[in-house]
């Protein structure tokens, strides 16, 4: 019964997601879906790499959160458009809350990052219709997670190792955790990343705009 | 019909958490529920407090995960019971995880530390038959995730502040941490600690015992 239900939920999910795709595609706009665990860094990353697509092209970010405003607030003081998603309690972002987004963005951007709730479980189930997916980990979380949270990084074209000015104050093995990432899904791209430092912060704006335009061309 | 069945969902752990605390209680054993994100420090924290427990009362562990045994091992390693419970993929342990591990348990303890899945969501939604739960939030989180992810910490007795070796390097504003603990908990214990210098393990032994014991003797 209650998989029966599950069943029902990600398929009304992925008829959404599919409509999703849909609207991007016709409007050439590349959909990046930006995952990890609370506090893995993922909206400091996007601090740090937003300013530089300034007169390269125009991105946009929808905020999932349980609670709060805080994280597009954030993204605002970088008068970059965002929208807050709540989602009120729930553990990850559907399809159906960022459809209900779509019609509140700017017309005419190239780019919409997703950051989806701070969990490492959860959200990796529902397809918001991205184009790409990112996963972030930071090195304080610890050389493990990896094997223990495959599904975070299975469906990851790019993942961020964030935090990685911490390297010397945390027991973190970068060989280990390359190695069990690429073991989860060998086609994955690995970033070494500091929002704080800078490191990696230009390679991962690279990476995105060169996707975004590839995408953004079909 | 989503949230008629998530109710199911809820009513039948709750009932299977009523018998675990029947369990317990007929048996003198305390049982904590340990909640926190992937990577807030859970287990090395465990790892820095059993050990103090020697001699002073039997404790056991059980180990929710998604994934690997790995957390298990670190526990076993200090020659303390341990079962890890994996979940397949679920985001949270349930009632009747709990249930099917109890009989398993070595006779005679008095106390059980539930460590949860590493999620700083789902899991505060379950109760498992707990006595007491303790929430952590390590300080490479962010001061921001008290309000951003409340239900963590509604109905902890006890939130341990982790990783506060590494208060140096990074950005944690500890009185807004603990004012934001507060504000969605306020009979809280609050408890600075860092399973790599020592701090704070002594008074969280302590206030486990000091707890351990006035239960047990109900």
């Amino acid at each position: 019964m209650e998989i029966r239900v599950l069943r029902r939920v990600l398929q009304k999910n992925d008829d959404a997601a599919t409509e999703n795709r849909l609207w991007f595609d016709e409007r050439h706009v590349t959909c990046i879906n930006l995952l990890g665990g609370a506090g893995s860094g993922k909206t400091a990353i996007l601090e740090a790499v937003l300013p530089i697509f300034r007169g390269e092209l125009r991105a946009a970010v929808l905020e999932g959160d349980l609670a709060t405003t805080r994280d597009a607030e954030r993204i605002a003081r970088l008068d970059v458009p965002v929208i807050q998603l709540l989602t009120d309690g729930g553990c990850h972002l559907t399809a159906t809350h960022v459809q209900r987004a779509l019609d509140e963005l700017p017309a005419g951007i190239d780019l919409l990052i997703i950051e989806n709730v701070g969990n490492p479980i959860c959200p990796a189930n529902f397809d918001l219709g991205e184009h790409l997916r990112i996963s972030a980990l930071s090195v304080s979380e610890g050389d493990d997670k990896p094997s223990k949270y495959p599904l975070l990084f299975r469906d990851a074209a790019l993942t961020l190792i964030t935090k990685c000015d911490l390297l010397p104050f945390v027991p973190f093995d970068m060989a280990q955790a390359r190695r069990d990432l690429l073991r989860v899904n060998p086609a994955m791209r690995i970033l070494e990343t500091s929002a704080r430092s800078g490191k990696g912060v230009d390679e991962l704006a690279t990476w995105i705009m060169k996707h975004a335009l590839s995408l953004g061309a079909l």
